[in-house]
């Protein structure tokens, strides 16, 4: 039962017509007048000295308004560990790397300016794999570190020793996990303007507005408050979009140099060479567990590929060591990962951050343990499960756990499947379990987001809120809430999406699946206050209770010293950023789910079906069914890609896949029957109950088809995508 | 002596450079992915019956995406008197009504289009006279109003008999002011665009975005909440965008029939023949004194042309009366005005909105009896003049008032000019004064304004504000205001001028020179709550009392349980809408000013020259000075085109100086020694003691300009633009 009227409705999106007819405005559809554009000049080598940029070529190209090369910039360096620019101008590190950038009338004229740029380099000795890289005598690519290890994680609790030391059965095993491409289908772009009192205007599909605009002022040296961030439609994110890239202080700097408006679009080739992408990463784990099914120690020690320049990617271990140190009850555990620089793309996040790539070893080791055990995985996994109102040893304080009940809901619904008509067909079932946050990951001092709600004369709700939509269904969301909360229907509340960061209130960002529990919270408590707003003028001006919305703000407003409902919210969750051994209680609320997966594999081919998915999630509470079921089948269908077909190719730091052709990202013949299940478990914390459910889907479907792979055949894969070649090598050498 | 740190400081307006370098955008400047262009085919006969309107031609153009005609629209009507609509089905009242329009590709084809429409018109029998219009047996325009009278306003005070009775002198007279065009240099346009959701985004550059908003539903059909209106930069107002016209609707309903954005631009003919016009006035006048100077009794009756629909042309008695009630002690007045439709193009609001009629009769009588009384013009107003803290007759409460000052400003800086050498050239000085509103003008249920204020972490102060700037420096005053209230220098501030109606707080409009007082009450508000917010924060923190703002607001913001600084005030003034008796206290402050000219005429051509003007005003207090003398300077220059160049010529309903080559307004050379004055009186009421200034400044010129031309030839000039032929013809009647 539900007993709300607009939260739990399977209300559609809001700008799904939009989206759907062509009326939403990307930063492609953007036209400003007098607006050039811009192209960037890269490196073609993935390491080496610049010694030199002769950009006179380029102004030789007719149209051409503006040409800049890093000695014509600041030298600013900027990033987490402060090792990325603009324009490199000592250095190249990757294939990609800007050497300069051209503005011109239009982009044919800036790339053929930039072919005429000529540029002397210097090759030095690269290095592309992340093992290699931690090796003695490998080039190291910043020397300043002396080293190419970027930082070590560590993390342990109880007494690992004693727990492998008893351990009737103990797995052991390699996991080896590639770069992912995010592939939004809207690729970078930016669109930078400068005004005559020198503020600076950028239209910038970012996940994170109100970062960029302090960053981006660190970038260019100008103060943040001389920058005004606005996003236009988001083409994608899943995490692509969640740090200050070189795009978006060039295009800044091609504007005030050109004095005009100055659009970078990065083509699919850029997209595919220079975007960041999932880390590669190498994952050694060992698990132990007792002869009663009871685990008893955890050990891993992961590498993690930085790319060229340290961004988000370098960051996952944080959210490895929260899944490694609370998911399921394991009273001992060890945790090492080391960040690396390597002569490649640039690593980021992406939908998971770090966790689809440490439970596909987790979770293939539970179900090895399990079989050890000759345990039910489920049954197995149930006797380890977390329950509510329980705080691990990582310093998890988990409240709402609907953990047995997704466990429950797969077992009742995984069926074996019958035995192939085809010989050389297999068929198997497998299952992974996911642990993950709900109510936002404080990486930053602030996981706060403000809200505003206006209602005016007409009894429209206007929110305006600092978070960014990036396709996720916010704006629904929010307004569904607001709907809620005001007690009006969801058609009367707009959202105003994605506005200009003058204007909004502050945000962290999109990311950690934060922005239902962590935005709804501010949208609802800032409708709860201008509810009471309406209600305290109802009761002074005399109104019946029954009187509508838009009446009593009229009467308020026009009466004598009448007033508006506008009402304002900041909400930032009770929680704590890790400590220095990286325990803490980073959450306010977690999330658990269980994928059960039906796969067929061609034992001729290597061929793996994924032919039916139950994918189970305590979401607290579905602010819209509807929206849940598509985070659960855009999630699934990307762990898809993630298991079977995605991964960069490199040949000497060169991507040989960069394109949709190549790149095999799955389509609609690869989707499975997914059978979402939203087990509702009323978070304390969350918005009407509601906890965050926007990256759990994907995490853990690697494993669950890697096991399934092993229930049909007998091979454990522990390498990623599990194309066919690699199956078909596995099941050859096993027979 | 300033206390103030920005208020009182002459900052230049924040928008200067990104006007004189182009980059402000305008409705002219924008263009959405997909833009269509509109031309409407408008009626040339100025009365008559519509027959047909065949639109089967348009469609035979290339690249027409949309044709209308009244039968393809819903029929609906609005405005003042509900007696007009986008397209005119059954008659047409003037020439220029909308018959038809056209959505293509361009504006060419457009045209192209609306030229290929065939329509049938029955003439009618034409009125253009408002005299003859009131007449029996004229046309009538409106059959259901039964003839052509719109409406009569009436006022009284006193006994006029006796005041008349007791006189020892009268003057009487007829008085005659012509339609003046706003001349905008920005034209009337807008743009419209549908969302998915059916919900209208219109780019308009109204000078009422939420009467709009609410008149447009009316127009269209819709529910108001489904539709936001922006407003680019807009590129002059002066009243010529205070209501709803048809092209804001015609462009909607195209750009939905279109099913893409669509923009309609007017041509400067457009301008001259179709947007709204300062109304045709005849003012018959009488004004009687005591031998000792003191007023008696006045008495008027007023003719005003609405032009063929009603829009505020007809709401200008209003503040005849308002002046006709209160100006000066007179112990008896009586005014009636009636408002007539003519088959001429409608008239509206204009600067002074009334005022500059009324005075230009009321103040060539005060000059009048002055000389019949052979008392000086300065000492028989100041004898008469309204004192602080008096309530009018008419109901006006007056608290500060700078009457008397404004006068002996003037009358200590005007010289009596020596004789010219030339023995043709007569020179001579007038003066005139003024009383307007200067706190709002309630002629709507609210006069209010809302405001909110957001500080960031970087110390940056952003105010959303209801009000609109039309050029006026709203964004500047704004800006300097919320900066001395929250003591941080003007650049900390960011003011989001004209912004999306769904964000912004309400407000009425920019009209009435009410935007510093009314919004600048509103944004003080919030600014003073928002500094409370950061002062109690600072507190809280246990940080010094010159902890920076930036820093406070970052250690709020990142605290546990932090908080966002964001404040939200609404302001609508103690005043009260006139009661059925035309009395009443409509505005919380009243101006006062006085110009004294110096004239030059040549006696041979008729033609006069104004050498200077002092120009006094009761400021209260000058927000910005530099503005302050702008807003006089600019309604000096606007007042001698209104008195010497300025008039709409007709011939048969068509304007036949209907461009700037013809239609004469005031240049550089026509530009006198121009000296503001500013009166700071310091009201109570007022944002840092500030009054409203955009209107009187034009109020005055025209009589204060006859009454130097008497001084200098003996002549009185009763009708304007006192051109050389009528003031040739008036000397030489003279001889």
């Amino acid at each position: 039962m539900n007993e709300y009227r607009s939260v739990g409705q399977r209300v559609p999106k809001l700008d799904a017509a939009d989206k759907a007819t062509g009326k939403a405005r990307y930063v492609q559809d953007l036209r400003l007048p007098g607006m050039l554009e811009a192209a960037v000049l890269r490196s073609r080598v993935p390491h080496g000295r610049i010694v030199s940029v002769d950009v006179s070529g380029a102004w030789q190209v007719p149209g051409v308004r503006a040409v800049l090369a890093a000695k014509d910039i600041p030298a600013r360096r900027w990033g987490y560990a402060k090792d990325t620019s603009a324009l490199k101008g000592d250095r190249v590190r990757r294939i990609g790397d800007e050497l300069a950038a051209v503005a011109a009338v239009n982009v044919e004229a800036a790339v053929e300016a930039c072919a005429r740029i000529k540029v002397e380099i210097e090759a030095l000795p690269a290095v592309f794999d992340m093992e290699e890289a931690l090796a003695a005598g490998a080039p190291v690519l910043h020397e300043e570190r002396g080293s190419n290890l970027v930082q070590t994680h560590l993390y342990e609790h109880g007494d690992v020793k004693a727990g492998f030391a008893k351990a009737a059965k103990v797995v052991e095993g390699l996991f080896r996990l590639p770069a992912q491409q995010h592939g939004c289908l809207g690729p970078a772009g930016a669109v930078a303007e400068w005004d005559g009192n020198g503020r600076l205007t950028i239209y910038d599909p970012t996940q994170i507005p109100f970062l960029v605009q302090r960053d981006l002022a660190e970038a260019l040296g100008v103060a943040p408050a001389e920058i005004r961030l606005v996003q236009p439609c988001i083409g994608g994110g899943f995490g692509a979009r969640l740090d200050l890239y070189p795009h978006e202080a060039i295009v800044a700097l091609l504007a005030r140099k050109a004095n005009a408006p100055v659009r970078i679009l990065f083509s699919r080739d850029e997209d595919f060479q220079t975007d960041p992408v999932r880390p590669r990463t190498v994952v050694r784990m060992k698990t132990a567990a007792a002869a009663d099914g009871t685990l008893l120690a955890r050990e891993a020690d992961v590498v993690v590929d930085c790319g060229a320049y340290v961004s988000w990617g370098a960051m996952t271990p944080v959210v490895m060591v929260n899944t490694f140190g609370s998911f399921y009850r394991c009273p001992a555990a060890k945790f090492r990962a080391r960040t690396v620089t390597t002569n490649t793309q640039p690593t980021g996040a992406f939908r998971g951050f770090g966790n689809p790539e440490l439970l596909f070893a987790l979770e293939s080791q539970m179900d090895e343990l399990a079989r050890e055990l000759r345990m039910d995985p489920i049954e197995f996994r149930l006797k380890n499960a977390n329950s509510p109102e329980e705080t691990t040893p990582g310093g998890a304080r988990i409240t709402s756990c609907g953990f047995r009940e997704v466990l429950e809901a797969v077992r009742k619904r995984l069926r074996r499947p019958a035995k192939s008509p085809d010989a050389h067909v297999a068929r198997g079932t497998g299952v992974a379990a996911v642990f993950h946050v709900g109510g936002g990951a404080r990486i930053y001092r602030s996981d706060g987001c403000g809200a505003t709600v206006k209602v005016d004369d007409f009894g429209k709700v206007t929110v305006v809120v600092g978070a960014t939509d990036i396709g996720q269904g916010m704006e629904t969301a929010m307004a569904q809430i607001a709907a809620e909360e005001m007690d009006v229907p969801v058609s009367a509340v707009r959202v105003a999406t994605n506005a200009d960061t003058d204007i909004r209130p502050w945000d962290v960002g999109v990311h950690a699946s934060r922005t239902t529990f962590i935005a709804g919270n501010a949208v609802r408590l800032a409708a709860r206050d201008a509810k009471k707003q309406v209600e305290d003028a109802r009761r002074t001006l005399g109104l019946p209770a029954d009187a509508p919305l838009d009446k009593v703000v009229r009467s308020e407003h026009f009466r004598q010293k009448g007033r508006l409902i506008h009402a304002s919210a900041y909400y930032d969750p009770p929680t704590a950023m890790a400590d220095k051994t990286n325990h803490g209680n980073v959450s306010a609320a977690y999330t658990w789910g269980c994928h059960g997966v039906e796969v067929e594999v061609d034992l001729e081919t290597g061929k793996v079906d994924v032919k039916r998915v139950i994918a189970a999630h305590d979401v607290g509470r579905a602010i819209n069914p509807m929206h849940a079921e598509g985070q659960i089948e855009g999630g699934v269908l990307q762990g898809i890609g993630y298991a079977l077909f995605e991964e960069c190719v490199l040949k000497d730091g060169r991507i040989q896949n960069g394109h949709f052709l190549d790149y095999r990202m799955p389509g609609p013949r690869d989707m499975p029957e997914i059978v979402p299940v939203l087990v509702e478990t009323d978070d304390p914390e969350g918005p009407f109950g509601a906890k965050g459910l926007g990256e759990a889907p994907i995490v853990p479907v690697a494993a669950a088809v890697a096991n399934a792979i092993f229930d049909a055949t007998g091979v454990r894969l522990r390498e990623l995508p599990m194309i066919p070649e690699r199956v078909w090598r596995a099941v050859r050498g096993n027979r």
